[in-house]
């Protein structure tokens, strides 16, 4: 049964939003406008958010330490689940009011180019990010293009489908770039945070075996009450390369790593440890992370890094149906807009635990 | 019509070789034991070996720069082209006495782990390498492995054959491990030396549009006559990144690269200039150059470093056809065994200009 | 320099086109109106029809022997190379007035489905034909759709480019889906022929080697002067499954066969000749044709029989790309407009030889 | 702990062996000799045969109702379950005496010829069959070839592997063949029987999604308990190709099927079933079946028809290791052998319901 919010469609002309005006901030919520039906342009819907999940790459975004630009003053978010309430005119699209749809990174993209004609949406050189180059799913009321919303599946709450939109595609299509296959050994650092139990989870899905690697009792209870096989604690190793080839019956290593991590260091280990033919998939946008792979090594055992960049409309739609078969269960907190301001202050200062999803219309 | 040296099977108790006792050298020619048919063990061959092609790998074997060990005292050598003269009692082989082989850089390897049942033949565990764990193919009558040496097909003369044995398996497995499909763009470093000129053959054969970057007119000529359709002289140019993405018609950059550099420089300035989605393939065996890969481009443009080392035995067969087919033409000049110390000498202070094929039977 | 139809992009209110009102015809050239700037919907291009090419297709559609139905009355063709002189209100697309673009089979498509973001858009369930479902390139002035036209690459001329468009994009999407790689070997049965005779070529590109099937003389010499390594005319063997096995060197056929017969005969002989683990594809688009594929054989020797159905937007630009880089040469007579109701009898009658490119606004 | 066949490695002379003298049969069990160690050729080894699993392809031997010739008298059985006891000298091999192997359906390949080289091991010129060119697993004491003979992970009971060593390994190579990610629908016709059974448990491990159909109460309620997702009975329905569509949410059909069944119809109906771009893997190998493949739809739809015959080394390995895993559980029932003949039997008059796993050391 949809809730209250889901259920009234009627549009405001203003609404809360969480924005800055400047890099690193402040953040505050404010009422602002609400973009009304007949300011839409061709291709653009409005969507009412009722949840937003909340991600790393806000943080990032607010602080202003990638080396691309965004739109200022900005309202971030995008891992919003909500509902269609307006259309613009004259737009190409499948879509109607009520239906249910995820805002995702990726906003926009042209679908003509090579790589959208290769399928490789994200990297379209007119791509749109929500919540970095147009506004995003803090919001609640958002703008955002018919192209690149994902329907939400039938019978999957919108909380639940607002990680998937943004961390669980992004493990999902990381997974997949590996080309592991059923009964391949798959390492994931930082198993038991936000992006690896999300992994843990789909790599099950695929057959693979995970080997989690964290720290601390509850992280291990949560891996490996999520399926992981093998759970090592990076604190309690002295040799992290070691301890990992130790994990796999032959001694080789594991045939691939999903890595987020915001350090080289994280990478570099995984190019050591993975066995002959192995790929490391990098995942993270670290504003500063190199990889400092050694040559000699990455030939002579034919390795492989590859990175790997959310994911295409098909795949968002494969994520979400995977979650929509209750096989992928995020864990989070729900909390209201106006805590927004604080939690990106902890994610700041690295005290946050877990992961947000925002209620946007929570009183 | 076959040479002399060719035409003659018999086997004498006494050779010329080229050795070195410690890392480091001197090089020396010398008269040394043949290994007599009786002493070969099931599954090894004597081979009378005609040319052998001289390697940049033969240098860092002597030297003992590499972060592995090697047999001592040491033939080297890992392109010989020749002729079986015995084999093996007990031998599991097809070869017969009087057929042309090659004796590859693999020289040995298991054929029963996962690494070789999935054809990762050099990376089994169990391999040898010509000219490196075993004695190689400057001497004039080496041991091999029937597990691994190549037939050598009609028509393509030992001499011919030799460089392909190596440089050529090289360069072809690194073509196919670069993703790229006919009328894709690869952009080959150093694409006027040894394995460069190679390279630009087989991505011709493949229906890849080359980029060639060297330097000088000499070799602008030969890529241009061995079929690169653009040139860029990087002493000639102030951005190499600016001018590999202005060399394509849309401005993205090639798809892939080929670096087979001893530097970490060109790996680095290839992650950049290769088009979104687009890899690296890392081919050289440098003994201590870092690719000091950027994370978050990585993994925003969907990148790929890859390493490729040699190539297994179908693929050693296939670049050897594609040479018999007439397609591939190595650049070299043949020297006498005897000259082999001095070659070394000029390898190692950088003034070796091409690619050297030596006669093992030269007066 | 354009042609002076080329260069007009003025657009009158009458036209010429071929057209038929029922099944079996009569195809008659009546002067119909041009649909107008103004009635264009969004999506929608007026496209200047400059050449167009003839296709077995275009038969079908007009015999109506397919069992699929089409629009009546109907214009069809669908290897159209014009100019854009119009694109319809709120259109989402890069194109602009003056554009050279192909018409394809392909008109339309979705580009929302499971199919459309798999790249599989000639599967998309609301795939519109040219010249079946909607009107096609047998006029001078055919109204299409923005998503699905190609842009037809600098320096090819229209009337080249024509072709491309269907056979083209055919032949090369089938000989992806042989999954042969360079080196390997493929048979085409009807090389000398319309498809075949392209076939050759892109083989070529890819570094296939091209067993060439056909009859007569002049298409000997023409599969030959293409770049087909080995001829066989079926007249002339007894057991044309012994002779593919034995034109290659090793004697277990082919790796590959691109089918295009409207017998079901030429099928099962390519499911028997090519090699175990060979692909047989199957391109044409016979009303009736059946394979009889013999379960254990397929099983035993693990082939493949692939259906290929002409070719997505990248493949269109794929195949177009290396016409226009003078790779691809097609075999064609030009003739008017007025001439086509004979051809549509020749095409019936079996007695049209060689490919027909009509000029829309010859005298 | 090894039950006391498992454990007693001594030779003797004498053993029991069902084997038949001609096409037909009679099956008759009786003593034969024991091959003794010292008569093993290199590269063969005396294997003491625990288990068995019957395959249906054993009941084609006796027949001699294929289109290949077999070695009479025979001693058939190729799911064979038992211990090194002896390894011919000279032998290339990592095997010891006591090490648990697999007897499967292919006994030995060259591991040199092209086939070999790409991992087609089973489309070896050279392959030797168990228990159809070579003696087979219906007998105590079994010669086998070191190069096939697969390892039996620890922890896998030698009654469990045996099924997996011909039954498992077809069906879990057959999914790999069907191009199926994770969360991809796949049909199972005939999933309640021999290989049904095993199918659905492998595609599960895979993410896919199984449609079971079967007929039967006793059916059903298995495929639902090894994890179908949709049953249908094709007693049930009046078109089954409907049902199956029906069964998909977007009415598109499964991504690709299964057939096993030895009448053509099925691989007709499932290349009529599956969705665009859909693959039907056929798998058994019935004597005379014919698939009548219509070539438009094939084409349209793009659709795949793909042979697949057992699997490699590696597969076979693969395989293995999921039963190991505790992933696979075969349903079958234990047998001594003197009660072979009158399997035969019922397998020819289609009264086997089960599959039958032989213990050849039971009283």
């Amino acid at each position: 049964m949809p809730s209250r919010a889901e259920s009234d469609l009627s549009i405001p002309t203003r609404q809360k939003a969480a924005l800055f005006r400047r890099q690193g901030g402040p953040v505050t919520v404010e009422e602002v406008p609400v973009v009304q039906p007949e300011e839409l342009k061709p291709n653009q819907a409005l969507v009412k958010v009722i949840y937003s999940g909340v991600c790393h790459t806000d943080l990032h975004a607010m602080l202003g330490d990638w080396p691309l630009e965004n739109k200022l003053p900005l309202i971030g978010g995008h891992e919003g689940a909500g509902i269609v309430v307006a259309i613009g005119e004259h737009s190409d699209t499948d879509l109607k009011i009520g239906d249910k749809v995820g805002i995702k990174w990726i906003a926009d993209c042209c679908l003509k180019c090579e790589m959208c004609r290769k399928g490789y949406e994200p990297a379209c050189s007119k791509a749109q990010c929500s919540g970095f180059n147009v506004d995003g799913s803090f919001q609640q009321y958002a703008v955002s293009y018919t192209r690149q919303l994902s329907r939400i599946p039938d019978g999957l709450p919108l909380e639940d489908a607002a990680p998937i939109l943004c961390a669980g595609v992004t493990v999902y299509k990381a997974l997949k770039e590996s080309g592991c296959q059923a009964g391949d050994t798959i390492a994931i650092p930082g198993a038991g945070g936000g992006l690896g139990h999300l992994a843990i989870q789909y790599a099950n899905i695929m057959g693979l075996r995970v080997i989690a690697i964290d720290t601390g009792d509850e992280k291990r209870d949560l891996c490996s009450k999520l399926g992981a096989e093998k759970w090592i604690d990076f604190t309690q190793v002295d040799d992290i390369v070691k301890a990992l080839k130790d994990a796999t019956e032959d001694g080789l290593g594991p045939h691939a790593s999903i890595v987020t991590s915001s350090s080289g260091k994280a990478y570099e280990q995984a190019m050591e440890y993975i066995r002959p033919h192995g790929t490391v998939v990098a995942v993270g946008l670290p504003p500063s992370a190199k990889v400092n792979a050694d040559v000699f090594w990455t030939v002579f055992l034919s390795k492989k890094l590859v990175g790997s960049y959310v994911g295409n409309r098909q795949e968002a739609a494969e994520a979400l149906q995977f979650a929509a078969a209750g096989k992928i269960k995020t864990k989070y907190v729900i909390q209201p807009l106006s805590r927004l301001p604080m939690i990106y202050e902890q994610m700041h200062s690295g005290q946050l635990a877990g992961r947000v999803v925002l209620d946007l219309h929570a009183e």
